[in-house]
Order: C-alpha cells, then sequence, then structure tokens
C-alpha cells in the first residue's frame, strides 16, 4: 500500500464561508498531519454545495494521497458530506443495519423520538467504514479508494472531532504508513527586520534544504522556524 | 465591466498548513464580503509555493469574478504572491519609481539601512495598481485581468490589512458594482436536536429560496440562520 504522505484537509459548512463560525479544525489537524510527517498541501472550506465539495474532494486526492474532511455529517438537508463522497467514488448509500441500531438505541437512551431525518447518519457506502463517535449522532467515514487514497471525514464539533481523530482515525494512519516524523523549532528575534534577518540566513533558506529554515513577520518579531525531516539512519534533530 | 458577483479567498503561507499560525484574515473577508452581497465559494489557505500558488489564484478565477489574497508579500525568497500572481497574468515584475522612493524614504526614516530583499517590495506589474500600506513595507496588489475579474492581493499582517481593506480596497470594490445586499439574522434554539429543528422548518430550508433559511449545531444549542437577498424593488427583509 502506498504511504500516506501529503494530505487536504476540508472543512465543510456555509457558515464558514459566510464568515459567521470560525474553524478551529483544519489548523488543528494541520498541525498534527504535519507532526506525523504528512506534507499538507492545502487547506479549504466549502459551502454546503454538493458539487462544490465533490469537486474539491477529487482535487485534492489529485494533489494528495490524503483528503481529511470535518463538517457535513449532521441530519439536515444541507449536511452534504456523505452524498460528495459517495458521488465521488460512484456509489450508493445504505442504511448500515449496525450503525442503524446503534443509532436507535442512542435516541431511546437519550428519550428522544428517533426522526427519520437522522437516518442518513447511519448511511454506509461499500467502501466506508464507520468511524465511531463517542459524543454525538454523526458517525465518520474511513474511505479506501481503489488507487490507494484514503479519504477520512469527521464532524465538525471539535468535541466530537479531536477524540475520533486521537483515538481511531491517527493509530489506523500510523498503521498505514505516513511520511517521515518531522521536528520543529521555533526561535523568536528581535531587534532586526525579516529582510535583514534573511539575509544573515543566507542558503540556509533554500527551500531544497533538510532542514529547512524560514522566517515569519509576526505583529511584535520576526519569527525563524527551523524543520528537520528524519532523512532515516539517525534521529531527527 | 462586470458585477464581482463571487469571490474566492486565498490565504499564503506555509505557517498556515503546518498549523503553526491560525488564519483570521479568511473569515473576516469572507463575512465582509458576504455583508456587501458577494457569494463567497471558498477559502483556501497554501504554502509558500509558486505554483500552488499560481493554480490556487487561476482556479480562483475559474470559479469566481473576485479573488482575494493575504500574506506572501514580505521581502524575503519564500513570499512569493507577487511572483506568484505575475506568472499567472503572464506579466513581468519590474521596480516601480513611485513605490521605490515611498519604500527607500520609510527605511531612512526609520534610521533603518535598505535591504536589497526589499525591493521586491516596490514591484509592479502593468495590470497592477498599488494598494497603499499605512503600517508596514508592503503594498498590497490590485490587479485587473483581461477579462474583467479581479486579483486584490493584500499582506498577511491584520494590522496592515484591515485598514487597506477598508480605506482603499472596499469603497473601490464598491464603486466597481459588487452582488446584491443580503441582510442576515441568527436564532438560538434551545431545547431540541437539529434534525427536529429541520422537521419543523420543511420547505423553509429549501435552498434555492429567498430568504434561505439554515440550521447550525452547535456545542450547545443549534442555530438557524436567515439570510435574506435584496431582490429589487423592495428593502431586504
Amino acid at each position: 500500500m502506498r504511504a500516506l504522505e501529503r494530505a487536504e484537509i476540508l472543512s465543510i459548512g456555509s457558515e464558514l464561508t459566510v464568515g459567521e463560525t470560525r474553524d478551529t479544525n483544519a489548523g488543528d489537524l494541520a498541525r498534527e498531519l504535519t507532526a506525523h510527517g504528512v506534507e499538507v498541501v492545502r487547506l479549504a472550506a466549502l459551502p454546503d454545495d454538493l458539487p462544490a465539495v465533490r469537486d474539491a474532494f477529487d482535487a485534492a486526492l489529485e494533489r494528495a494521497d490524503l483528503a481529511v474532511s470535518t463538517g457535513g455529517l449532521g441530519p439536515t438537508p444541507d449536511d452534504l458530506t456523505r452524498e460528495s463522497i459517495a458521488a465521488l467514488v460512484g456509489e450508493t448509500p445504505a442504511v448500515d443495519p449496525g450503525l442503524d441500531a446503534w443509532l436507535t438505541d442512542l435516541f431511546e437512551r437519550r428519550g428522544l423520538p428517533f426522526p427519520d431525518a437522522n437516518r442518513k447518519q447511519a448511511w454506509l457506502i461499500p467502501s466506508a467504514t464507520a468511524i465511531p463517535n463517542d459524543g454525538g449522532t454523526a458517525p465518520g467515514w474511513w474511505v479506501d479508494r481503489a488507487d490507494g487514497k484514503v479519504i477520512v471525514a469527521l464532524p465538525g464539533p471539535p468535541r466530537e472531532m479531536r477524540p475520533m481523530w486521537h483515538d481511531w482515525v491517527l493509530p489506523r494512519l500510523e498503521a498505514r504508513g505516513l511520511g517521515r516524523p518531522t521536528a520543529v523549532a521555533n526561535l523568536r528575534t528581535s531587534g532586526l527586520g525579516e529582510s535583514l534577518i534573511a539575509e544573515k540566513l543566507g542558503s540556509l533558506l533554500d527551500r531544497d534544504a533538510n532542514p529547512t529554515v524560514a522566517t515569519y513577520a509576526r505583529t511584535d518579531a520576526v519569527d525563524v522556524r527551523i524543520s528537520a525531516v528524519d532523512a532515516g539512519g539517525r534521529p531527527a534533530a
């Protein structure tokens, strides 16, 4: 199986593209993936629009080996992540009996009627495995594409997304094989502008070097980020 | 001239795709554009990589009339927004004498040597107009494409970006013609799950209606967002 070396992160929901909600999931996942040796090539936020989401997954898996999405797994008609992934891989969702029993039981234990709209949260497609959600009614999907690429779809609420990521997704990604571990150090400088610091760093800023060194102008200082990829044989610096 | 009805927002910088820095610009601009009647079709964060940024601008202007970027206008070799836009429109950047004089003077007044690296912050291309920056050394670019579409490139630091947006960019976008003004109201509900609320709202959730109504599950409640587009003739509800 191919290692998952490059990833793209999709955040799905019109509340993001109208600027009403600020996304924290993409940044959290970007940091996680980077630390585990996966190069994150893009983060994107998309509206609740099936063709837009399907096309974004499609383009993401052109550029990367792994697409991780958050959001769009709710029960309402504008939650379209499952439909978008099914359209992309050309499969038809169907109610999974195991998920359906779990969901029915969940509503029963909460003493609530089971709304018909929620039944789509029990959907699976043949190439998807359900990712258990202990904190809500939206299981995630792990989808193995025929070409060896992977889609991971997680719900948007961070208190549901985070444990699903840590406890279920990450161990499976690691078992599957990721890129090379990366060690990162940030140095805060003072007294010089970014261009003078860059002048002093000279060829260290060469983008193909390992470790790579980059400068970032902050409001009050310039940060120098040193990122070393484990080249094998020796531990990363 | 075509009205600018759809926009895409690009946030440029590897600090975003590695998750070290959390972007606030894209959400702020999404909210601004939405309030001014522009439909935001996507937000994307990109690494400091010329082909990736050029391709993202290209795809954005396929989908939208306006691409607004933040970041990548610094003086260092990994600041590649100008180069990416120039590559996209097929023009060669050259030092603009007016910008060069302004920048030289700025360093003189600060009592600092003028580093050669900063000279690219005085670059323009024939189709670009400089957007003045009173808070830093990075002027923005307003680029009129031959097809009537527009690129606006702003620096990443919010304290520079925000006044440039409000004082210079927004008035010009409005003069140019935007979409239809949109009025938004958010109602917080309590006591019911998202699917039961959606059931009660019924056909109000029809995506092609005006106003559009959508539900959003929050940590502690479900919000109902009502968004009315001015259909002309009467004020938006």
